[in-house]
């Protein structure tokens, strides 16, 4: 294939305070279906996603993200790369396949915003439910929101630099959009991808370490970003933004925090991004209009509410 | 980047009867923006992409497809896949910068459908009207349909097997979706992808090389494709098919004819693409809701009318 | 209220051949919600109809409509209308409170094209299922279709002249649109209201009486619209028509039969009529754009396919 | 017809600090047509609307509203109302034909809440430019958010108790929602329907007299909205709250300010009412969700920016 290496996003592993009352909410709310549980975890898929879970959840004490994974091509690929982040001076840590259920060994690295990062090749196939022969156009029997995929998360940390420089050098991921602070100089955020998408990952700076803003999931309308809003009314879900869009990589957005407070986000759009294309460049005054579109200025959360 | 190699359809050349109809009809109804002319053609971007031009007309005396384009990550790139293709046995050439306006050196060959398919690996950066530096989401002043982008190609054509490996083995294209004939073993048609989206290139097979079957625009919703709708309608442009969803690729769509018989698309959505996604196939008795989703059978001009 | 006498279509009742067939076809695929059974029909209200029923399935040998309802304001109003059909010469029959489940006292007559009309002013309130207080948007647990309301139906008979008048002088109804022959004198079709709606009644010359071209049920947006093809054909339901707009009201729209050849339409949009503005008409030529705005040709089933 | 009385919301006039500035607003970026001024008036239309205006600017030194004027059935029935509000109590004055532009007699008087409101029968019909023989759907030449009419207006005033009886019984308007203050008795708020639509005016109690809350302009869909939403970013139009739904009427929604910030509303949706639906009432614990329902919180702006 003419695009190798990292494929994508593949699962987001969060922590949250119950079990049951998160896997409740991501099945019935979200409308994610649950694929498994093992000791700790719960295991979700989107629906039209193939592989076996795309996002895991882990009871703990205090809210936030354990890690972020990305599919690779495959098992050669995966060596390829934990030799290209050994040569780079990442310590990388092989995870024995089966330590997460249906998934392939896991190449696992801390990048310099103390965020674990993970690259794997395998995880079970379970398909979308439509088959691969005469399928039909998507599953009538989803509930709540029920979005096509995770997509993206955006992460916070002190030396966005450096992981920038990591996911741009060793993973091939390209620039696409970032935020200048005062100065003009420094990036406030970077939003990176891997693929045609407009973002595979983003960060933004902070004070602390390995701060998860949100995890987003995709849908396929703006009228699909309205009944998601609606059903997080129905179902009392604590929005933060939204709907409105985002300047930055014009997608059309919610913003909402899962029973732990996570942050989760809801999305639809964005244009098709390509590596000859210029990045793009917000200066500090235009911040707001940059990650809210219509309302021109950050709400309070943005910057400082993260798990 | 992660992904190299070809990036994605760079241009489509059209023959049509009357430069000047022609080139009203595509500006003015479909919105796209005139770029340029030289001696025998008038060139057209939409007003999304980057690039200097993405749909060539030349005056000729029958419709259909002289070439379509692919642009290719660098120079370097263009090199190593010119030598991919001698080695795999296929014939090319090189046209010099500037024959082609505002578009470095193209490598042209044939492939065994009988088309002409051309490697780039440079144009004209003009833009997309929004500059790079704190942009707005879209242009106020676009006419007509106005799509994002030329997305891809559906060419018709003999031996479509052979095209489908040399796409596949040189160029590193992945296999999408294919329809079998009724032996259930021969392919009637194949989408290929170079990216993720759900295709870059379609091949049908047809009992006549080097037919076009259609070149496709995208648009953002489906409420823009009733809009295309609409406005084709009070510009009395002759509807093949639509507005409908296609089985295939899930998207949304119009089929038209430019004012030369040259059949045109208007689409929009569609699902992401993986090179690790199996393959999807539609049995011969199936083909109907293959390609309309909704009638579940073919009009009568899908397999026949070609240019 | 500044709008009395006739209210809005209160229900259908049409003819199937398997009461037990149909009624999972308009519960399961078209989303209606039985309300309730008697001796030989079965029950149906739309989630956002506050009153008891709006479709009601009658088993019979042979397809088609026996009756179409009115709710008019309030009793003496029924009795206020019931004395004017007479006053202009119109047979009327009082159907008993109770004949129809949850129905109070009808007002049934038979206009010149054949068909049975009925007016009454009590129906039980079952309510939309989110009470008058504090309500949700809309009703998160609908399956299948689920149209909010019953809208209208277009009826086929011989003399519209008469059928028009009867309703214009004695109920009331406004002509919103019509359709010319080729003499540039005969209506082919009338569209008339008794509301804001662009129309609550159609009538279409035909060579037989009684006939329905179809009853409407109304869907939010157009892309509630797709929705409802693509579930169509899901369940294999026979699609007719559409997506599409209709030139005529302007609303978008999909015609298709139930299980016993009934033309059934969901449809979204058209205009706010008042009855300052002045009638639309449409010539003979321009008949194909009135009816399928894309198209802009009537397809074969349109004049002839009735039940 | 079966609705007589009043008709329909017929024009706004609002008061503006720079005549210019304001009709360059209301023209370039509401997309409203200019159609005509007189020697302290702008006048113009909604591309949809038929009859010579909508929307009246007047320059003034503090913004706010001078009318709201409802067109009613015709000359008698202009009498007659005049009539009824006398018989009520409530002086009216008759302001003759042409003192406002194309427009016939207009019968004037006040509400207790303070505000002026309009009768008229006669306002000359400029047409909504598709012709009334063959039309096209919608008009191509537009330019900015171009909502198709002026739908309905917020009022805020004292005694919005006597404003809403005289309303209802002198006018004929039904009560379709109304919001509680925290005794659970007295009304905070009240929308009022003189047709099918879910309002044609609303009143807010307010300590002051004779505020305007927003005139609102409706477009046709969630999309549209979105579309406003960018162009007022595009152009800077202070943005007050949305895109979002409200609870009360399910509409979607944008308040915005014009340039003398006149509170101004484009909104989509919301159901068909009929007056024999009971009354919605939201208590004051849920006034959040009745006007924000993403939100479930009034902003600041709501209770307090009136002019």
């Amino acid at each position: 294939m003419a695009f190798h290496g990292v494929l994508r996003p593949g699962h987001a592993q969060i922590r949250v305070f119950d079990l049951d009352e998160s896997a409740d909410f991501y099945s019935r709310v979200m409308g994610l279906q649950e694929t498994g549980r093992d000791a700790q975890r719960v295991y979700f898929k989107c629906w039209d996603e193939r592989d076996h879970h795309s996002l895991v959840l882990r009871k703990a004490d205090r809210a936030g993200i354990d890690c972020f994974a990305f599919k690779v091509m495959d098992t050669p690929t995966l060596r390829r790369l934990e030799g290209r982040l050994k040569e780079y001076g990442v310590a990388t840590e092989r995870v024995p396949a089966g330590e997460m259920l249906a998934t392939g060994e896991r190449v696992r690295f801390q990048i310099p915003t103390g965020h674990m990062i993970e690259l794997y090749a395998d995880k079970q196939r379970v398909g979308n439910g439509l088959g691969d022969l005469n399928p039909e156009a998507w599953r009538e029997d989803t509930r709540g929101i029920a979005p096509l995929r995770m997509d993206h998360a955006l992460l916070y940390g002190g030396d966005i630099d450096a992981a920038h420089r990591l996911f741009a050098e060793v993973l091939d991921f390209g620039l696409v959009e970032r935020v200048k602070l005062e100065d003009g100089q420094t990036d406030l955020g970077v939003w990176l991808s891997i693929s045609n998408k407009a973002h595979d990952i983003a960060l933004v700076r902070h004070a602390e370490d390995g701060k998860l803003h949100h995890v987003s999931f995709m849908l396929e309308t703006w009228e699909q970003v309205l009944r998601a809003a609606d059903l997080m009314t129905m179902h009392r879900v604590s929005i933060d933004m939204g709907p409105t869009r985002h300047g930055i990589t014009r997608g059309t957005t919610i913003y909402f925090f899962d029973p732990s407070g996570n942050r989760m986000e809801t999305f639809a759009g964005g244009y098709q991004w390509y590596p000859d294309h210029d990045p793009i460049t917000w200066t500090w005054e235009e911040v707001g209009r940059a990650i809210f579109y219509h309302d021109r200025k950050l709400n309070e959360a943005f910057l400082s509410v993260v798990t």
